[in-house]
């Protein structure tokens, strides 16, 4: 019989713990459940007792043996007091029976051979249907019971589990990808960013290599957007606690505020979002509608106070630097505004060879919740069907989502897969007709009154530090020639060769390509190892033969050896292929 | 006979004093100093007396007749006792007079005419010396006694005085020019940047035109900088208290720290300054001889908690963007690479038309005060004098400017004198040993063993904020064509030209060329005179011919009309004039 895989994980759990049982029969159960990609349970060893890596191999051979036996799974519902005799040494049930009790519900157990375990189930009919090779041991971590430090830690023993072994296979291939990708692996191997303890967790600073990376990133948006009017500012990371109660940000973020205390009665916050800078400029001079639309973007970094423990790599940061912008448009402008930012969003991401693969949602109000959201119902109704008819005549078959508006308004949320399977939510567009309100930004309409200018959110890489995560797992560190930090590097066989390997770095920096010179005394065959490894996009190998031709002879990390260049030549190729695209 | 002009200035606030006693005979006086333009003297004026700025000329006319009268400054010695009965009936004078006493130095009155004042001179000898038209009065204030707030308020009448009527109108002129330039009227007017209530004094923000130029002057830096090796990096805003506790800059800010709390048990404060964060990045890899230089810049901003009273303008903000770089490198490069500072420096003020007019400080240690600084004595002399040995080399005529140096080491300091006639200090290049060492920062020297770099300090424009008001300030508003935030503004005579200056205003845009496109009705006449007012190096007019003839007829600010181009002959032109720096 078929089962839900949640249900041959959660078996698997039993299984687990009876392996566990035979090693150290004294050992205390918690609970075991099943997870996204197998199951654990969580143990209290017995003096003296534990598990380690090493048993892996014994245990699985153990939960195998109890699979070939094919013993049924049998329900059984007890009385609470029966219940608490069964379990009487095992203080973890006994306080899930208690609870159970409380509540008023049915208690029961689950009997596989002579092992009992207090469950809900459902499970397997018997543990022959579980294949035998769909399952492995993945690892052991300390876990509090229940989460909370104040109780005792138990050993979690956790596995992976499939339908099938091809299933399994393909997902710990997928791991191993990953941890290939990974972007706090290859973010020090490639020299991209780095953590200083004096500084603090959270904090990254970028290297050379990796604010190179950062740079090309900004040129392209900024000129996409440039394209379609937006105009930079630059504002302080630093405002009154007034703006934020103002725009209601101060109740949204509540603990996740950084508070900065000033020697001279003035406290501040660091800014968590730009918008509300972003309206005082508009607010700092009449607008007429002839004014409008009025488009400000800006890359800088904003602050929250994130939890210490979800800290981690790019993933977290409490420095996130937004490409932000916004547009300040007349209600007649929304639908080409919007058009224009969904026409920006498909530009960059189809440079970065990702549209195609893409779901679309329209993310509105959770009807139940009208308090999480701010601004009047009546806009909420015009802004949603606003959205929906423009991502109708765009063809981008948006999914209804309640519950994912933003705190102003509803919005439009693009969904990426990378070259892990993963998916990213990124871009959004988001229209918002509370914020103007609240700040009182206005202008002088055609028919001489005073109206709110609607105002548009928008993200198209959101934050650089996750999108560089993201760029390094997808591309594994070989980035595009436009994107790769070392765009060239110049290899000069011998001494000899030095001089002019010097002179043509020159001429290619001056056309403003990264390039890096190889000044190290290592073979040729190690340098161009290390170019390699690097994965930089082009080397150029410098010999007699170049010298004496006033050439380069040119290797391209995708392609392999190109060919001998004159140095014009190859800057034409580079023009072509857009070294500098912005 | 010549006198001092101080001591001209000392004399007039005793005349000054006497003008106000025939007004108002109780009056009590304060003191009455010479200044840097003039001389004041604060006076408690009887109950129902004052004066006003209408007084001013009936004051004036009163002193040049004390002045015609040429009265002998006649000094005397008396006793304490002598001097207390004389000045019994003013507290002020008392208060002085029983300090003298305590310090036991003679006290010694001026008479002039019927008027005696407690003072120590010296004087002109008679009130004849004094040019009749060369001072004025400048306004009045009000003045705690001795500035402390606790003491009564008294009323400052001030005045300009100088040796000859023609520098007093020099002076004058001075005066109403730099009211006309003042960044802060200019930037309101020009809409280069604003402030807002709700974000706080002290934090400006960047509209899109301020932004302009600061993208243009930070996009010619690094152009130069980059030439020269420095490659950007990228830091937070924010480190643990311990990066400044080891850097120094804990001690030495003290309260101009900005402290920010976290909910999570880690406390931050905010960047005064960039150099630990740069250490940081160097130290999070093993370096060699072999990659000395590393050359770090960053134009990004930092927080000091100034006093509130001190804030203005662009002069003193607290969110100060920095343009800072620093060198690490061995001892062998120090003086290639100062070398190559001083020629960037040199680069980019020439390309501003200041680097003629300019001095350099050798800013050295106070010998008096070793307990200012940090690092080790025999490092600070072999600092001092290589700086000495490089400002020689470079015929830089360096003067010695003793209690000038940094917290960490000597430096170069370049002062330049802007439109106004205004001493300006920015650019500096500091030689620092300690810190390198105190952050543990080393190298592997060619012999094999570790050694401590060497870091260079340097600031090309140093804040972006003081140095945008000086260009405000220096150009009046009339940008350089490549600094302009509008280079270009593109007028259609009539309804019919609209299309084609709206194509010809895509084509500029497209190149980079920041345009603006006149949509409104205004008439032509108006049109060009906003185009001047708003001091737009370029505007083009597009009307019937220019249609008709696929050009342009292009205007310049500074030369006037200069007549019909194609629009390729006009990007030719602006890219031969450097629309684009970098």
């Amino acid at each position: 019989m078929n089962h839900d895989l949640s249900t041959v994980r959660h078996s698997l759990a039993h299984i687990l713990a009876m392996a566990i049982l035979k090693r150290d029969p004294k050992a205390v159960l918690g609970t075991g459940p099943a997870t996204g990609d197998g199951f654990f349970y969580d143990v209290l060893f017995s003096e003296g007792n534990s598990v380690s890596p090493d048993d892996f191999k014994s245990i699985v051979d153990d939960m195998r043996a109890i699979v070939k036996k094919n013993l049924p799974f049998v329900k059984k519902t007890l009385s609470a007091d029966r219940a608490r005799e069964l379990f009487r040494n095992n203080p973890f049930k006994l306080e899930i029976i208690g609870e159970a009790e409380a509540r008023g519900e049915a208690i029961t157990v689950f009997e596989t051979g002579d092992f009992t375990d207090l469950c809900a189930g459902p499970h397997v009919d018997a543990t022959g249907d579980i294949d035998l090779l769909s399952f492995s041991l993945k690892g052991l971590a300390g876990a509090y019971w229940r989460g909370d430090e104040k109780n005792p830690m138990l050993v979690r023993v956790s596995g992976f589990a499939f339908a099938t072994k091809t299933d399994l296979v393909a997902h710990m291939a997928f791991l191993e990808e990953a941890k290939k990708r990974d972007h706090r692996k290859l973010g020090k191997e490639l020299d991209l960013f780095t953590f200083s303890p004096l500084v603090g967790p959270g904090l990254p600073l970028f290297t050379p290599r990796g604010t190179a990376i950062k740079e090309a990133l900004q040129r392209e948006v900024e000129r996409i957007c440039r394209k379609y009017g937006f105009e930079k500012v630059f504002t302080p990371h630093l405002a009154k606690i007034d703006l934020y109660e103002m725009s209601g940000h101060k109740q949204k973020f509540g603990d996740e505020l950084f508070h900065v205390a000033s020697h001279h009665k003035q406290d501040y916050v660091l800014k968590p979002v730009q918008c509300p800078h972003h309206t005082q400029i508009y607010a700092s001079r009449p607008r007429s509608y002839r004014d409008l639309p009025v488009r400000y973007m800006e890359s800088e970094k904003q602050y929250r106070d994130e939890k210490p423990g979800e800290i981690g790599g790019l993933y977290r940061v409490i420095a996130i630097t937004v490409e932000d912008g916004h547009t300040f448009c007349t209600p007649e402008q929304v639908k080409d505004e919007i058009r224009s930012l969904v026409e920006i969003i498909r530009d960059f991401y189809t440079a970065l060879g990702m549209w195609e693969n893409k779901w679309v949602s329209l993310s509105v109000r959770d009807p139940k919740h009208p308090e999480n959201y701010i601004g009047e119902t009546e806009d909420w109704d015009l802004a949603e069907r606003t959205l929906r008819e423009i991502a109708d005549e765009l063809g981008l078959d948006a999914k209804t989502c309640e519950g994912e508006a933003a705190l102003y308004g509803p919005k439009l949320d693009f969904m990426f897969r990378d070259a892990t399977g993963r998916e990213v939510q990124i871009p959004t567009v988001q229209l918002d007709f509370a914020t103007p309100k609240r700040f009182g930004l206005v202008y002088a309409a055609s028919d001489g009154t005073e109206k709110n200018p609607i105002m548009i959110h928008r993200a198209i890489l959101g934050s650089y530090e996750r999108f560089m995560m993201l760029l390094i797992e997808h591309f594994a560190g070989a980035f595009p020639f436009w994107l790769a930090p070392v765009q060239v590097r110049v290899i000069p066989i011998g001494e000899a060769h030095r001089d002019y390997a010097a002179e043509v770095t020159a001429r290619l920096k001056e056309a403003d390509i990264r390039t890096e010179f190889d000044r190290s005394d290592e073979s040729l065959g190690k340098k161009i190892r290390n170019a390699k490894v690097e994965k930089i996009p082009y080397f150029l190998v410098i010999g007699d033969a170049e010298v004496a031709n006033q050439t380069i002879t040119l290797e391209s990390r995708d392609d392999g050896k190109v060919g001998e260049l004159s140095v014009d030549d190859l800057l034409a190729r580079f023009r072509k292929e857009g070294a500098t695209k912005a």
